[in-house]
């Protein structure tokens, strides 16, 4: 069984991350390829219940350990989820992964980036995305489109200021790791953004698409 | 202000932890030594939901998540609870302490011992106890003492060698640290665990106790 491709999307509030994961397995559902979209916090049982924890607004974390809770349920998903996953030939879309949590935790709430580093040597040795879309959009932009979706949760209620640390935070990501991060411009129209994620993965996966 | 003393109490399930923590508290307050008793996981709002997850039988943890997830609960209860506490000076007793999960996750479990000092380096750079109490009884028991106090939680539902290893994980981490940690023979009356417990505090505190 050949093993399937793991893609993750990244970005800021509002950025479009989860019509993209629908547009991108609708795709792949058409050229007949199985695939599994999840998102984090969560994607396993032991993650949501720390989701819940997370995002929710009763509880004020400490910044290390946030970080090492988000890497708690990020090593449950890949465990329990996305591995099994990619191991019975799915590809996997997940709507946020590592660099969420170096873009929040260490860019945005300035933890030291060194200790996201080592929770992730800890968490997931070796671990890494076949690709990663990066969906820009200007920081007010997408906290607009967030604040349309839903009631905020706790790191949307955050002020523009940090929203846009984490936004270069995931610029300088791509631009550090070309190979595996494509940036999209994610400001325009659905259809639009759709097509040129599947060229980024055609790229980068070298798998007609 | 004079900093207090960090006091922990490790060993198995049903060796007379919470009764000697009781004992020395009262002591404390005898001796006009304002103390504060806590217990691991929780000890501090975070950690308390964290405890809830963690001895649950509802989630079946990975064995790196859950090391993650006792680090997680350490680091609140550290930063929140213990060291303000001890800044006003009062003395902490803390029933479990990282010593906890070296033997459960790491000896009792199999997690590799560089995971669980990987992690308290993250959590908890530069800190430890001023002194440590290894109450030790046979696991036997330790375990029919729990049996009789309370359903059991998932650690105590484990067979009698996960809590043999646990216990001689214990006598070894005191072993590997004489000068922090003491060994009590806890299958005794409590009068005589108390005195005993005081006795290696003040040689280790230099402190009239």
């Amino acid at each position: 069984m050949q093993r399937g491709f793991f893609i993750t999307l990244e970005g800021g509030e509002g950025a479009g991350k989860t019509t993209l994961a629908r547009g991108l397995s609708r795709h792949l559902a058409g050229l007949g390829i199985p695939a599994l979209r999840t998102r984090e916090p969560g994607g396993a049982p032991g993650a949501e219940a720390l989701r819940g924890l997370l995002l929710g607004t009763a509880l004020d974390w400490d910044p290390v350990a946030e970080a090492m809770l988000m890497f708690a349920a990020r090593r449950e998903h890949w465990v329990k989820t996305i591995e099994p996953a990619l191991q019975a030939g799915a590809w996997v879309i997940c709507d946020r992964f590592f660099d969420s949590t170096l873009a929040y935790q260490c860019h945005g709430r300035g933890l030291d980036a060194g200790i996201g580093q080592g929770l992730r040597d800890i968490a997931l040795p070796g671990v890494s995305p076949d690709a990663t879309l990066v969906l820009d959009v200007p920081s007010a932009l997408g906290m607009a489109r967030a604040a349309r979706r839903s009631r905020p949760d706790r790191f949307e209620q955050l002020d523009g200021m940090f929203h846009e640390r984490v936004r270069q935070a995931f610029l300088r990501i791509a631009a550090q790791e070309p190979e595996r991060c494509a940036v999209l411009d994610a400001a325009g129209a659905e259809d639009g953004i759709l097509s040129g994620a599947l060229a980024e993965l055609q790229c980068r996966l070298g798998f007609p698409l």
